[in-house]
């Protein structure tokens, strides 16, 4: 199931990837080709970039097949399947979930047609920057939000080894992905060397060859975000994948003010910083009494 | 449900450009409270953007409350059980979504404090922008999120409708939802009135209202979801509210790619754009023969 939900993720970054090209840097079929295939003799090097190069060539009575091809996207539901464990667990898996959404918005594809006709994208001017430097910034954040949504899956199993009582070995699961699975790639041997190193290693991205992965593509990831941001590319997976990078270093995320918020209209409670496991509610607005602003539980 | 799936998504939201203001804009607690209140006088007018300024203000032996809670925030399952109705219904309720994920990650308190010491952020210079053009900014990114979120969440509801043959008055439900509820605002009365106005209204996003509401907030609210991008600045519900708004408003999104790719590597077929119905499998290497990869369905 995880290996499927990385599947769909895996192929929506690619797809991210592809329409910036296509739609801010205005390539070809054929240079983006190019660019994949280039790609696949890097870090990148996997069967979906491969077959993706393949694809963007491929003609048809001299006309590019993949132009012609309706852009609603089925799914058999493993994907899904992923995204509802995910949240059963508590796990973030983020990068899974979105790309499962973004086949649903696909899939709603008349009704995205009359809204084309409504809703006002940004003013921009057409890209001029550095189309060679932006094509590495792009293989940079399609490596990095990778290596995200492959943290967040294991993550998914470590937390139901524990719930299971399982013992589960990280680094041959990897290793097993690459015999012809769709997923296979190099990568998947980097995963087995984290492993391999550390079996107990607590996540992917604590490993010191994905730290610095990561680390060296930052930039390049952060640019890419805030230009598609700009010019209107919906880029769900690229970012959500950001997000929760910059979640998960974070030593103090905001959400300390849910937990005041949630004691204050509902008293549920919240734990102090230097007290964790003591219970605190607080009678916020000073005039006396609990505060419930209803009888729903949140 | 809906509505307790919302309020989750309006918590987040809050939370974001609450750290927003506090870690790019270094605003004290007082000045953030302020900026809330002002906000509380507009169209962000709410239950829960007033309760924040309260909270932000709450001071106990001279010192501000907020500072001292755990951020790690508890859940009761609502928004949950949202987001798994969401992928069963195949809804792209990406917000709530996100926001569910968010408190998981929250949740994840010691091993963030341990990942914070490793994983590195970008170097940035403090803000020299213009500070109060950008509280300006992170108001329309917060409001247009905002009406994203609820656009999802009635498209699940009209989904479910569909599905079981309700018929729901969306209205009544906003109106509902006005009545001593946590998410209560000045805002519902507009979802009201849309649905006043064209009771078969296909998605709320269509209203003008709201068409005109977005629009006049996109510069700000890609601003917004750049600069934080840019500073390192955890913001899953606002991006991926923009990735929606974006991907919604698409003629065309690359899930072409995504059907070629699966039938390229399990022979799921595909549609022509101008041959909706008619399923097409393409020998995509030109070695005859189907290419199915894996006996997995995707």
């Amino acid at each position: 199931m995880v290996h499927n939900g990385i599947e769909y993720g895996d192929m929506q970054l690619i797809c991210e990837v592809y329409n910036i090209m296509k739609d801010i840097l205005k390539m070809s079929n054929d240079e983006i080709a190019d660019t994949f295939d280039e790609w696949n003799k890097g870090t990148l090097d996997s069967f979906l970039i491969q077959i993706t190069a393949d694809i963007l060539r491929f003609k048809e009575n001299d006309k590019y097949v993949l132009d012609s091809i309706r852009d609603s996207a089925g799914q058999k539901g493993t994907g899904k399947w992923t995204g509802i464990a995910s949240l059963e667990y508590g796990v973030p898996v983020t990068l899974i979930g979105e790309s499962v959404f973004a086949r649903c918005l696909s899939s709603l594809i008349d009704e995205r047609g009359r809204a084309s006709t409504q809703l006002k994208g940004p003013n921009v001017q057409s890209f001029d920057g550095d189309k060679k430097q932006f094509i590495e910034y792009l293989g940079q954040a399609l490596y990095a939000s990778k290596i995200i949504s492959y943290a967040q899956g294991f993550m998914l199993m470590r937390e139901a080894a524990k719930q299971y009582g399982w013992k589960l070995n990280y680094g041959s699961i990897a290793l097993m992905w690459r015999g012809g699975c769709i997923i296979r790639s190099v990568f998947l041997g980097n995963i087995k060397s984290a492993y391999d190193k550390n079996e107990s290693l607590e996540n992917l991205l604590l490993d010191s060859f994905f730290t610095d992965a990561i680390n060296k593509c930052q930039q390049g990831w952060r640019k890419v975000i805030a230009t598609a941001t700009v010019y209107g590319i919906p880029i769900p997976c690229l970012s959500t994948a950001l997000a929760f990078y910059d979640g998960y270093r974070a030593k103090r995320l905001p959400a300390n003010l849910i937990q005041a918020q949630r004691d204050y209209f509902g008293a549920h409670t919240y734990e102090l910083l230097d007290k964790p496991g003591e219970f605190i509610h607080t009678n916020w607005t000073g005039h006396g009494g609990n505060i419930t602003a209803s009888t729903y539980t949140h």
